[in-house]
């Protein structure tokens, strides 16, 4: 029997590589005679560099750089050869020239200006950087990659980009020419003038920026109210930070040149909303940077589709399934390529019924399995998930 | 008769343009037959820009930039198109490919970083940034500029260039990765790392650092114990500010890639001490920069040569004339272009007789004119500079 092990991350819990490992250690005591095949997901969030180095045996960097709150933190990126690179990803990207045949990084936004990093009261969207995803970008440029495809899940900002673009050599003056430094949106407010970067980003090397959201900047649907919350943000912040972030997009808009009567369009442009606004900076900082869709380049660097066409069994899972996991990436993004009647488990810390009925309905040898005690604490469901998981798929691959 | 009036500022009392125009009003008073031919001396310092723009038919540029102590001041650079500059200039400044075609900057350090904006006990190079001159060069590039010619004379500063580099996008990291901004040596002490500029600097355009002194960036002939008095520098202050200016050099050297044994070679490399080292620093952190002999280039623009060879009659003059006048630059710099007895009249607001002396022997037809009573006060003589001017040219065109 061939079996897939795809797991994306048990949140809080588990990563999704060591998901897979005591899955297959469950695998090899429970079936030994199995071929296994390993797949960690990432959905452009923490263990997106360290699983892709993995994937596609690149070389995985570490580097110190400033945190969200600019204690310094590990930033991590994977730089890998083009020539490794599976034909259809490197379609998607869209790299020509030297970038297509040079070292590609995948820089993890999570690692650098990621929430894992602070403590439930640390996270507030006003005081926190993306200073941190800027210095890694110039470190893998100064290792030699010839692009860089950025993960931004998992941030912790909500500063529209304005600490990268801090790193990559943006000056915040203030109405006395005093340089603002370490940039938050408690600071946009000192801001008068940007400096000029005029020709300093000429050969930044193109930017993919991996993205599975479709929210603008600003408004109803944009990054402070949507992704406000879960970074700390208090709803009755929602007005003030969201003017903070409107000057400061219009401010960036112009900065790069673009004229006043695009701007209503480019605060707009899907995805701008992603991470706080990293990709919205990015994409005009910059003289090649555009937004991909995050979970299809996964699925292809990953070589999901040809993986789980080989297997008998997919086993997969993540943290928590409901209706935000529906939305075509990690778990559910994976199912979605798969033959209908493919024969998959799906653990999971914990599930809402109706998404699970969906799912089921549509895929027939789909078994959603919740793992964890639905009495047990938020607490105590994370500290056991390791050992809930390898008991809950064992006994699943008992009745199988 | 044809006649050329040349001459430098007075400092502190009149700039160049203004010394041959008050000339030229009393040629015409005087010798209302004679041809008379203009041409504003400039160290590369204040004026620098102007007097070029005029003098090559260039465009002026006024931009507001950070001062030395960061309150907003007017930098200026002229813009002129490579093929109105003389050959030989062209060559000196040995600029390839499109820069040698295209729109030629020359930026004047001095409006943006120089002394002349702060008054007496505002000088202090513990406090003072080169920032402005970094912005005005990138302003420069922003505008069109193929390549920058900085004029470095009359800076206020002595902060290693760090302070450019800032504006250029290097970041000063503390020990807690906070970045410091408006550095100066009085911050230098938090600085713990340098953020990569990795590509940044990659496509700045040629810069060529014109520079009339050979003093090395430390020790006894070093920027800090020769040039730091006159910005305000305390003597027992000297080996402090040494050590912050070494400690601070050798970031630099590490920050763009010099391997450690060859870091006293480029801290001794004469130049490097000019202007409180922004040369040393642009040097190393730009792909294409060089010192080139200022008062040499500055004459080629000009067309000294051709200049004065057609002039039976040469009037120069400076503010003061001792043995620091003797450097080859400006007025004294002229006479060493001329035949050896060539008439000229040089007009000096205050002289040392030795200096005098010594010019009178080697040149027969100069006749040098203290035009300030050596009994009025310092401040007195600066106010009556424009006066004292106007009527001793007038007594010496008629005792001629």
């Amino acid at each position: 029997m061939n079996c897939l092990l795809a797991f994306d991350k048990f949140k809080g819990a588990l990563p999704a590589a060591e998901a897979v490992r005591i899955a297959e250690a469950a695998m090899k005591d429970a079936l030994p005679s199995a071929v296994v095949e390993q797949a960690p997901l990432t959905d452009g969030g923490e263990g997106f560099a360290t699983i892709l180095a993995t994937a596609l045996g690149g070389e995985l960097y570490q580097v110190e750089v400033p945190g969200p709150r600019f204690k310094p933190v590990t930033g991590n990126f994977a730089l890998v050869e083009a020539s490794v690179i599976p034909a259809a990803a490197l379609e998607r990207l869209q790299l020509s020239g030297s970038a297509g045949s040079g070292k590609i990084a995948f820089v993890e936004m999570a690692s650098a200006s990621g929430y894992e990093s602070l403590s439930e009261d640390e996270r507030d969207p006003w005081q926190t950087s993306t200073i941190g995803t800027g210095e890694l970008m110039k470190a893998a440029v100064a290792a030699g990659a010839k692009a860089i495809v950025l993960g931004i899940g998992g941030s912790a900002t909500n500063d529209c980009g304005a600490g990268a673009l801090e790193a990559l050599g943006v000056l915040y003056y203030d109405r006395e020419l005093q340089s603002v430094s370490n940039i938050t949106p408690a600071t946009f407010k000192l801001v008068n003038t940007l400096g000029s970067t005029s020709h300093l980003l000429d050969t930044f090397p193109p930017v993919r920026i991996g993205c599975d959201v479709t929210n603008p900047l600003l408004g109803e649907t944009g990054a402070t109210r949507v992704f406000g919350p879960q970074k700390g943000l208090q709803a009755e912040d929602f007005d003030r930070l969201e003017r903070q972030m409107d000057k400061m997009g219009r401010r960036i808009l112009g900065l790069f040149g673009k004229s006043p009567e695009t701007w209503e369009k480019h605060l707009s442009e899907p995805g701008s909303g992603a991470a706080g606004g990293i990709g919205f900076a990015l994409r005009h900082a910059l003289p090649d940077s555009r937004f991909v869709e995050g979970f299809p380049l996964v699925a292809e660097l990953l070589g999901l589709a040809e993986k789980s066409k080989a297997a008998d069994l997919v086993i997969t899972g993540e943290g928590r399934l409901d209706e935000s996991s529906l939305g075509g990436k990690g778990p559910v993004g994976l199912l979605q390529m798969l033959e209908r009647n493919k024969r998959v488990l799906f653990l999971t810390g914990s599930a809402e019924m109706k998404t699970i009925d969906q799912l089921q309905n549509e895929f027939p040898n789909l078994k959603v399995i919740p793992i964890s005690d639905p009495d047990w604490p938020l607490e105590e469901a994370l500290r056991r998930t390791p050992e809930s998981l390898r008991t809950k798929l064992l006994e699943a691959l008992k009745d199988d």
